[in-house]
């Protein structure tokens, strides 16, 4: 199973709305006949990919065990049913570690199971679950998995009182931004930003060079865009979404195969979200510089008293460094968890 | 030397106004004759220390090797210069880590070598000087170091809109907080923040019990405080400084011979010590809590602009969790770097 992972896992391969999936056929003796990995939207599933590949191969996988990630799927989609693929294949025992949360695809392990394989499931599940862990989301609640990132002095400053703000983080957080676009599949932000800033949202490696695969770029508001803004550069795809409902936003992200959400702001549009209970991570940039006055890194989200101060969960802290410059604390959080109980 | 290091760092030992020292007497085939640290004010130094212990144990130290972490005094406080007593009881070699930059005891190794004893320095330097940062700094300086501590939310609130406060940080970060109290040897507070909070200001352990030794309580301000306010329970010492100026405060605070001060608020006192440069170390309690609005954490600086924006170098990072509670992130920095060049 970790080796299943390991392909599952494979970098660089563009998934769009399908999870992560990697196989392993497994001869009785425990050796290795063949492995496959999926490799995005209308390409083989990985039990697909690892039965062609020991078919190529010339290799007999009749009473092998499947190793798989996830649980075989049991729909005709772009490709056929994994599940039937594999009674078709005559293999007699199914691993999985995670069930299908996606209610078009479930029902695999019932199909093997009336075909009389022996299928068991949970081995190394919450790894696998986690490799897919935007995904399962997605799925589940049938929108997107909202990042939401904001970059912070360390006393809650996102300018000075003038309105002056560059640098307040550093070189390396802003490498490390472009770093988190790219994790994602959509970059939203509302029209204040794009007025203001005119930002052209696509991710650029250390020498500000355009990555080839590119998120898509949202803006949402109603306000016109000027045409020469540099989201329409044509550097990557640009949607304008002309609305205010957050949840109506996502929707039509999702409608078009969206699964991540990178919310870079500004702090109206953020706010908004948060408001709507519609951030599932927040990602912070807090950097270690004093304001004392200044210009709001978050804006109102109508908290009134401490008790319904929002309590967030922190997942990872990590100090971004670039030599021979400021040093900036990223800090990852979870909405997911409340406030705990008698604090 | 490294065993002369941890000699020094002997855990408990309550040292004054004295740097942490340690020394081991080596005979000419390495092996010890004899061992000594500094125990605090009054108490005989490492060196004195030693040499006392080989006496008592009948070992003669003639043509000895003395390793101590720090260069050996040359004047006479309230024990005799050490260089002359290493002289006296005839070392033959003397080798230091750091060099005294206590003006009234330095010389030490010049005394040495007049004698004809060799002697080495820098051995790990570093260490050694880690060891006794504070003391060195106010040495040099002729103050106490001041370490700023300030409890915020991840949007630089210290309260809610309504003025709701309770636990925004962690109990874990409150215990830590007694901690650092602990490291220091004066807590100091406005009068702001005795009247609103009336806070003892003690350093308590996990149950809420006193430990035995207390940092003096400073309160700085003009107003009268209430007799019955419990910082004078006489659970520790306390004194009330009735001036505004830190710099005064600081000169009395090292009159009595006090070298870490950890200033614990309020917003009003912190900026008035910022603004005047008298920060040397901030800590930060970052709860993972959003409020949107509230008072701020950090007070107006007189900053207007970004580019007289105070950059501070983290110099750790720690993530405090305890069971059932909310985590808290704990940034330390130092304000010793500026903002790097070009940035
Ligand atoms: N610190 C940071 O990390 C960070 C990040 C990004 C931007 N910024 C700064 O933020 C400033 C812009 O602030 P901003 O708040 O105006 O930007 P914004 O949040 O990007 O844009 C606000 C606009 O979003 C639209 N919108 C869409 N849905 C909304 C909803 N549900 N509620 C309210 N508005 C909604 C509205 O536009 P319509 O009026 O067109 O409908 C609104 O005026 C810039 O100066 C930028 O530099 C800071
Ligand atoms: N977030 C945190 O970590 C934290 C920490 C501590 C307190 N607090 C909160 O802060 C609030 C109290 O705020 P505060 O600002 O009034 O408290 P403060 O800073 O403790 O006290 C302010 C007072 O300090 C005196 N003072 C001494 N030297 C001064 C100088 N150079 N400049 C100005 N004032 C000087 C003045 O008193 P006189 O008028 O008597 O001369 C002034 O009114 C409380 O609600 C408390 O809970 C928060």
């Amino acid at each position: 199973m970790q080796r299943a992972l390991e392909l599952a896992a494979t970098p660089g391969v563009p998934l769009g709305p399908n999870p992560r999936v990697g196989c392993v056929l497994l001869a009785a003796d425990g050796t290795t006949l063949a492995e496959g990995f999926h490799l995005g939207a209308g390409t083989p599933h990985a039990e697909a990919a690892a039965l062609a590949t020991a078919r190529e191969a010339g290799v007999d996988v009749r009473g092998a065990t499947a190793v798989v990630t996830l649980e075989p799927c049991n729909h005709t989609g772009r490709t056929g049913p994994c599940a039937l693929a594999l009674v078709e294949a005559g293999v007699s025992r199914v691993v999985f570690a995670t069930g299908d949360r996606n209610p078009v695809a479930v029902g695999g392990a019932e199909t093997l199971r009336a075909a009389g394989i022996e299928v068991e499931s949970g081995l190394l599940e919450s790894e696998s679950r986690e490799l897919n862990r935007v995904w399962a989301f997605a799925v589940e609640h049938q929108r997107p998995f909202v990042t939401w990132k904001f970059a912070t002095s360390l006393d809650g400053r996102s300018a000075a009182m003038d309105g002056t703000s560059k640098w307040i983080t550093s070189a390396a957080a802003r490498q490390d931004t472009h770093r988190l676009r790219a994790l994602a599949d959509t970059v939203l932000v509302g029209t204040g930003t794009v007025l203001a800033d005119d930002p052209q949202l696509t991710v650029r490696d250390a020498d500000e060079v355009a990555l080839p695969d590119q998120p898509l770029r949202a803006v949402m508001g109603l306000r016109e865009l000027p045409a020469r803004a540099r989201i329409f550069d044509g550097s990557a795809g640009t949607t304008h979404l002309r609305m205010h409902d957050p949840r109506e936003a996502l929707a039509q992200l999702f409608a078009r195969d969206r699964q991540h959400v990178f919310l870079e702001g500004g702090p109206t549009l953020a706010a908004a979200f948060f408001k709507a209970g519609l951030v599932d991570e927040v990602v912070a940039y807090v950097a270690p510089v004093l304001l004392g006055t200044g210009r709001n890194a978050v804006a109102d989200l109508g908290i009134e008293t401490i008790a319904d101060a929002r309590h967030l969960r922190v997942t990872d802290v990590a100090v971004l460094e670039a030599v021979g410059q400021d040093t900036c604390v990223r800090i990852t959080m979870s909405t997911a968890s409340t406030h705990p109980e008698g604090n």
